[in-house]
């Protein structure tokens, strides 16, 4: 019993251009494997004319109004890829109230109007997924609404942007420098012109609202999450870091403590001998600990057409398998998630200092009672990194300023233990 | 609106308590998010009376006699947790012809009789899920029928069995023999008083068998998998592995070579710096190589009572909620998989090789076109380490001989590349 299913896509950029490729490859495959005949039927494009030979090679049918697509009673699912806020979250609001299922890979968006975007598709028995919004190839959300119905989340670590990974990547085995990595990132193509995005963290800190929706059934918004980029990484950050044993990565987390939230999006010193250390080049990788199963990771490409597209077409998939059978359609989150408590970091934590003290580090910290894990004193003494045993805020504010005085500190860095 | 399912559990031994447990903590948790009071009504055992105390802690109800359980019309799945081929089957059949669906964790039974046993449910429109059955608490099943439908697996390699796992990791970090990290994880309760199952391989050549039909959508039979423990691993292999830049796991792999299939189960040596190498102690983790998507992994806990009943109830929910809606029982796979045919290993390969040879190993290897990768020669010369570039089968014999008429070869094993 074949079954056709039509789809329109709004956009035609490197994630679209990969979904309609590889669906020109699934489409038999996936047609023997499900009885559905899936098609992209029409093409939401800025301008036709620049598109021809892309439509042309794919038989598509292209249009510039959104009209066309909302009012086609053939047409069961909106794809929005155009990216941005304000068009796309109109389109989409339009969709769901014409009873069209949308599937989307729009983090910001999602970020930002989940919550409200979920209720318009509730109420109109139509579903809203979005995988593709956190850590591209890896089906880290549908993972989180199925496998831990039963357990409880108590934490979320991720890995969740490409560019700053391939870039500390780089940094930590290529030894090259922030500027250099950078470089490096915008020839590959996993950085743009303008990395801010990504290089602040934004990037990150959207996915990781996301997850903490899924994962902690918490909502938490862009200022409850401490944030900070890897401009101030150096070259020599990583050195030191590594004979230490630590790997440094820009860490999304999402901590449940009592039933308040810490989330931070910071650079971190993960140990080498954890999963995440692994996580290499543009790869991300999301690490849960829940109550009954304990570790997980799921670990995967963060982002490329190829990769991405997939998880837009297993959420095609998921709904098309859904609408086979009479029920509600289902929802990726619930649209009414409490409002995330703040929570603060651990009352201790492990530094990672680097400071031009002139003094001998040790004398300086036997001093002032602090027992350091590592210790690195090199260039004539001109320079000393270490990183501290268990330390308050406070005794860290203490330490800052009695360093402070003697030298100037190059890089304080929070030390990430499981 | 609340709806009651009815569950009969076959055992009592950890996992089964483990789901018991986990129920209890779960149920009210379940009931919110999917609308579905989930009891367990019926435990089989072999003897009540040794089970008193349980069954009085969790107001259970035991039998020992399947028919109470075949013939209660209020119990619509069976979890068959009791381990073992024979009854198993019989039960499972019975169960499934009698309309209930089934949920197992039996590696065993499904390697041998999964086809089989599929076709049964599907005749009868009941379900047969076994997620619990492949790396414990990881849901790598589900997630290979769901993410990969659009996409094409090429190769997949997996950690499977979290007891040689554990010796293996207790040897390369403590420094422990073969025989002290056996000791070791009786201890701990990772390894059984006769390991062989373990260490010899089966375990992991069961569950490689079930991955490759939902991977590759192969069947394959225990002879088609070329098997190799970890018996004859000392630690003196791990330190040279290391010190080359790899670990030495168990490895199962199953790759598609054209529409052939080449499988083993063997210890390799892994790099560093992929992320199977970080799978450690009792974890285990699945690698997946595919066309679209590139390089997956799933990491989690392999085995222990928690994290494998909570994929036991986890394929509950799933029929749970499919059950919900109208339409065919959906199964885990197709009963009717085509034998696979077998390729060989890749034509040319790197080797590890210990050698108790007493002349100078660079110069021997050099005289026989060899370049190795890796050398170490130590003790005055009494034995070497090296790792060969890529050999043929032919090169690899023609090595072997020579080395053989000059010395002991103490261990020779694959050095896998992704």
């Amino acid at each position: 019993m074949e079954k056709e299913v039509n789809i329109a896509v709004l956009g035609l950029g490197v994630v679209a251009s990969g979904l309609i490729e590889n669906l020109t490859i699934a489409k038999e495959k996936i047609k023997q494997q499900t009885g559905v005949a899936l098609s992209i039927t029409k093409v939401m494009v800025r301008s036709k004319e620049k598109r021809r030979a892309q439509a042309e090679k794919h038989q598509l049918t292209f249009t510039t109004e959104i009209d066309e697509i909302l009012e086609d009673p053939t047409i069961d699912i909106v794809v929005e890829l155009i990216g941005g806020v304000s068009d796309a979250k109109k389109w989409i609001t339009q969709s769901l109230q014409q009873g069209k299922h949308v599937v989307t890979a729009n983090k910001d968006l999602i970020a930002q109007f989940g919550n409200e975007l979920t209720a318009i598709a509730k109420d109109h028995n139509v579903s809203l997924f979005y995988e593709a919004s956190v850590a591209g190839g890896v089906p880290i959300l549908q993972n989180l609404n199925t496998n831990f119905i039963a357990d409880e989340i108590t934490g979320i670590q991720g890995i969740l942007n490409g560019t700053t990974n391939f870039m500390l990547t780089q940094m930590a085995e290529q030894e090259e420098s922030y500027e250099e990595a950078l470089k490096t990132a915008q020839t590959a193509g996993f950085a743009e012109s303008d990395p801010t995005n990504d290089v602040d963290g934004w990037d990150a800190v959207y996915k990781l609202i996301i997850l903490a929706r899924l994962a902690l059934g918490k909502n938490l918004s862009l200022t409850d999450i401490e944030t900070q980029g890897i401009r101030e990484i150096t070259q020599r950050d990583m050195t030191y870091a590594q004979e230490f044993g630590y790997q440094i990565k820009l860490l999304a987390q999402a901590e449940k403590k009592a039933e308040k939230v810490y989330a931070a999006v910071t650079p971190v010193l993960i140990p080498k001998t954890h999963p995440l250390a692994l996580v290499r080049n543009e790869m991300n990788g999301v690490f849960i600990e829940s109550k009954l199963i304990g570790s997980s990771m799921f670990y995967g490409p963060g982002a490329g057409a190829s990769p991405t597209a997939v998880s837009v077409l297993t959420d095609i998939l998921r709904i098309v398998q859904g609408k086979e059978k009479e029920g509600p359609a289902t929802q990726m989150s619930c649209s009414e998630l409490p409002k995330g408590e703040l929570a603060k970091r651990d009352v201790t934590n492990n530094y990672f200092l680097i400071t031009n003290c002139t003094v001998d580090i040790e004398t300086f910290l036997a001093k002032h009672q602090i027992k350091p894990l590592m210790i690195q004193q090199r260039l004539e003494k001109t320079e000393a990194a270490f990183i501290t045993d268990k330390l308050t805020e406070e005794e860290k504010c203490s330490l800052k300023k009695q360093l402070q005085q003697i030298s100037n500190i190059k890089q304080i860095l929070n030390v990430w233990e499981d």
